[in-house]
């Protein structure tokens, strides 16, 4: 077993309580316990770049989901990037650049066959490793390609636009040939992604009526629509389908702080008028697949076709909650990343 | 041109009010009118027998869904049976058994090419021609075998279930192996579908907590939820879900009287955590296969594995509005038909 000099205090964020409503900073404690060295087998992460993603929010519930939820007293869940600082397996040494479930911690003890060795070699900044090369970027492939099934020449509406997931659907679709509307909030996230993204038209769901705006820039309808939003902007997409549209449910982040279930979509009869269907999608039933997502975002990625949209914030363990609530209180374009310093 | 000899008057149920909420027999007004005799390519048809549907309800608004709404003052949209008494087309000569939308009067003048021949020695009763062997039976087959995928071995629950597409949906998936669980309103009803037509449970909607009761017939969830009703039991329903199951939106009787756009499916984010789908559907985009369903349900009718459920009332026009409100308030078991005396 080989290791670098490592420090003996492992700083953690704990789940402590199940918010009902809003997640606040309380919901997780800060704590520090000695840092475990690796038995055969295993390997010691130094945790450099932490997703932060809205299906946090649901981890926090009881209830199971797709997921297991996250235990009272256990360290949050989180995907990183890290660096292996010590290591009980020849197949991943001190030194490599490994992805994995580290948790919001700054160390994290694994089985070595649970990461991911990134190449070094490869030149994509940390935030796309997490992002667009990462779940982020996963999600947007497989929900529009495999569940969505979206053609070339076909239009998409899509929700959290500016979002990491969204503003990589409506990339994937633009260099696939497709016409893409985003719906986004604020007038700034709309230029973002009308001038430096590529979309055909953004719709402000703070200024004016959604549906006329959909209806305006899609007056023969939404071919796909990719929904991480949910409530009323989910209502307004319902109606303006194309004739045999797919709906993606991909994330309800409208939804995710409310108390109770919050409405259902009202306008879902459309399905039956469009012949449409609307499906749910969870990213972990493509992990097999994901070399061929990776190979294809990556050329994309190098010939500039798709950008990376990153929001990276520099800090620490401490600043894990209040980073998170950014993306609740809408305030972040791209992905999400808290780079521990 | 051939004909028998035929009255001078039609009588027709013409739409004279557009309903808000439930439709009432003043929202149509009886006429009398010449009957018009055929010209080259055209038969007059004495109607003998009409098909009553959940979805004429959705006719009456003004505003267009998957159909033309049927304009004030027209006649009233039907499906039925009937025998040509007056031909101009040597295709389709006098004493020829025909079904086709001939709408809500004593006698229709139409194209011989718009409507459908039926044999004459095929041992059918006329409520299996306007049901079974109708459009309810294709909305069934198709529904069930290609929109839901239907494979046997697999569970199905089924909204609806004592009316006619329900109860023929049930036992297609009996025939076909699979495990049937129906919902119905009233302790006479469900007991006909365990007894009668070999579902596996059924689920009294009127009596006790219709998501446990569906938590106890699937304790694994449904593959297959097809859905009649809308409202509240979708929601149940969406909640007892099986991974990869597909939810079919072929109708909502609970919601059709509604003045507003009911509320929405409250539980839809289930679709994401069992990566389920919901789909609507309408039976007319299957018309070029209807011969494959026709055939098959013809055998499994001939040979017993299924029965053809009817509800048929022996009446004149007048009588069609009564007739159709059966629906809405939950009277009939199976294909309601009005036979014209």
């Amino acid at each position: 077993m080989t290791q670098l000099l490592i420090p003996s205090i492992n700083r953690q964020a704990l789940l402590s309580k199940r918010p009902v409503g809003f997640a606040q900073e309380s919901d997780w404690s800060l704590t520090e316990t000695p840092v475990a060295l690796p038995e055969n087998g295993e390997i010691l992460v130094r945790v450099t770049h932490l997703s932060l993603d809205p299906a946090m929010r649901g981890w926090m519930n009881a209830a199971k989901s797709y997921i297991e939820p996250v235990a009272l007293g256990a360290v949050m869940r989180a995907f990183g990037l890290g660096e292996v600082v010590a290591s009980g397996s020849d197949s991943v040494p001190v030194g490599s650049l490994v992805t994995g479930e580290f948790g919001v911690q700054e160390h994290a003890l694994m089985n070595a066959s649970d990461v991911e060795v990134v190449e070094r070699d490869v030149a994509v900044p940390p935030g796309a490793l997490l992002g667009l090369l990462g779940l982020t970027g996963m999600t947007a492939y497989f929900g529009l390609l495999d569940i969505a099934e979206f053609k070339p020449g076909q239009t998409v509406l899509v929700s959290g636009a500016a979002g990491a997931v969204g503003s990589t659907v409506g990339q994937i679709a633009k260099a696939l040939g497709g016409r893409v509307v985003g719906i986004a909030g604020g007038a700034e996230k709309c230029a973002y992604l009308t001038e430096t993204l590529g979309f055909d038209a953004a719709i402000d769901y703070k200024s004016g009526d959604v549906g006329a705006a959909i209806r305006a820039a899609l007056p023969n309808g939404a071919d796909v629509f990719f929904d991480n939003v949910g409530g009323e902007i989910l209502d307004h997409a319902l109606a303006n389908l194309a004739m045999k549209a797919r709906v993606i449910i991909c994330g309800a982040v409208s939804q995710y702080n409310n108390t109770e279930a919050g409405a259902g979509p009202k306008n879902y009869r459309a399905l039956l008028v469009k012949r449409a269907r609307m499906e749910g999608m969870v990213v972990f039933d493509y992990v097999e697949r994901f070399p061929e997502a990776t190979k294809q975002l990556t050329e994309w990625l190098g010939s500039g076709q798709i950008v990376s949209v990153e929001d990276v914030v520099r800090g620490s363990i401490a600043d894990f909650p209040a980073t998170l609530m950014r993306l609740f209180e809408g305030k972040n374009t791209g992905k999400l990343v808290l780079e521990i310093v």
